[in-house]
């Protein structure tokens, strides 16, 4: 089954403790529809501008996208975000951004699409995710990404918006942020409250835990990796595996959610690898699924 | 078989963001001794003053603690220690500290306990660690704790010790410190490399990670809790279920210690639950049991 994701594209400056890179292909759609492209089909919704580089073009298409619903706009720049990484990579600076062609977008779902049934509304503002949800008629399973920006600036659309996806995927100090709760727990039970039923918790090098519609609770380690090179774009990924596993399984069971949170925490893990999308860019199903029996036999209790 | 635990023995003051108890039971050797003895038989050796109440005295007796190890100083005080814990209760301040006997304890040994197979060294001074080495004559398995101040203070000692027992329990933040190394992965590695083949990080709420001699390598999330009362201790009991349910089992591959973890993560999981080792006063191994079972449930990838 396709998955439909929405988010930013974005050209990304980075810069780490020991590397630094321009020009790269970056933003929420982009991470998310190459994450979720490993498990099945994927239908690309965003916009981009003219300076959008060719190779980037590219990788959506090595990766059999369907970029029916990219927009260039004539005469338009892409959104750019630049960003300076610590030497504890949880923190960020945020350089600057350029929003160009983003500013006035306004996500349209290309008539056939209107029927996709599962869909990641990547982290950009609430209201264009509440925008897509207007568009799509049968929706199945619809998976919400955000950040800390939007439960400080558009709350209120944040909170329509949790009333009608099916997940929030957020990080855990995001998930205190939206609740005001200092416990884990308790946060992912007050934004089930919120009118989501089920939630995602991120904790980066951590793991992930996942709340689920019936009172179900699953917690799960990260893969372990001695180096992290970017972890830019690691949460999207783990969206967009999420999502085109849970398209791909089907199985919409607390079994099936919780098989769709290792296939996050794997391509998650794969990403990290090297600067902006460039592991995923070679990944193969095969080594994800070699890297799978690892964390198998790491969190294996018997 | 029975496990040897050694350590401190203190009479706590603690102050929560919402609740205030002065002269609870503490110290490494009492959260160890208690946490262990929920899996066979254990010997106490540490030290008090006269002035240690008899309710504390009779929960080890409760407990079937042989305290044949267990000096009392006459005229003397027993170790003091007075903490502050904030709102996120990962950060504590010490208010005071007053050594009294514990200031020229000599752990010693009887005579018939020399024969001691499984050791539990609870955090305190390494040299005293090393001491209490020196008395066992057939070790089968020897468990170390530590914390940051003799990493600090006492880095020579500990470095020996390394080199002497099979396995060093720590927390994530002095992991990093005794290594330098700000990756939790390669710090474990580099904990191995210093002599210790077995090492635990603990990480709090996100679990703990076990490296085990051969490479081999274990991650597990921590019990679910909604409301934590009292994190005093939690390390200690971890470290003395560990070495417990090591001894009841004899099973000293891999696959033993990794059970031996869970045991320690689910006991931890209990002493949260009220002040000082008040829960573990009422606890049963039928309550260990069926938290086990939830929390194998919780894990679960099938």
């Amino acid at each position: 089954m396709s998955v439909l994701v929405v988010g930013s594209i974005a050209l990304d400056d980075i810069k780490t403790q020991t590397a630094e890179q321009k020009n790269l292909l970056g933003g929420s759609a982009s991470y998310g529809a190459v994450a979720a492209s490993f498990y099945g089909p994927v239908r690309l919704v965003g916009v981009v501008g003219e300076d959008f580089p060719k190779e980037h073009r590219e990788l959506f298409l090595k990766r059999q996208i369907d970029t029916e619903g990219l927009e260039i706009v004539s005469g338009g720049k892409t959104f750019r975000w630049s960003g300076e990484y610590e030497e504890n990579m949880n923190n960020r600076r945020t350089l600057s951004i350029a929003l160009n062609v983003f500013e006035k977008f306004q996500p349209k779902l290309p008539a056939a699409w209107k029927q996709s049934e599962y869909i990641l509304l990547g982290n950009i503002a609430p209201s264009l995710q509440l925008q897509v949800l207007k568009q799509v008629e049968k929706p199945k399973f619809i998976v919400a990404d955000t950040m800390d920006l939007w439960i400080n600036l558009a709350k209120p659309d944040l909170l329509e918006l949790l009333k009608k996806v099916d997940m929030l995927i957020l990080n855990d100090s995001e998930a205190k942020l939206l609740t005001g709760e200092g416990n884990l727990i308790r946060a992912g039970h007050a934004i089930q409250k919120l009118g989501v039923p089920n939630v995602i918790v991120k904790k980066g090098e951590h793991g992930a835990i996942l709340f689920g519609a019936k009172g179900e609770f699953f917690s799960t380690s990260a893969f372990p990796l001695e180096e992290i090179y970017d972890p830019t774009g690691a949460g999207d990924c783990f969206a967009g595996a999420f999502t085109g596993a849970l398209a791909q399984s089907g199985d919409l069971s607390f079994a099936g959610l919780r098989k769709a949170v290792i296939q996050g925490t794997l391509v998650a893990s794969f990403n990290v690898e090297q600067f902006s999308l460039r592991r995923l860019e070679t990944l193969t199903c095969e080594e994800i699924a070699a890297r799978g029996k690892k964390l198998l036999e790491i969190l294996s209790l018997a």
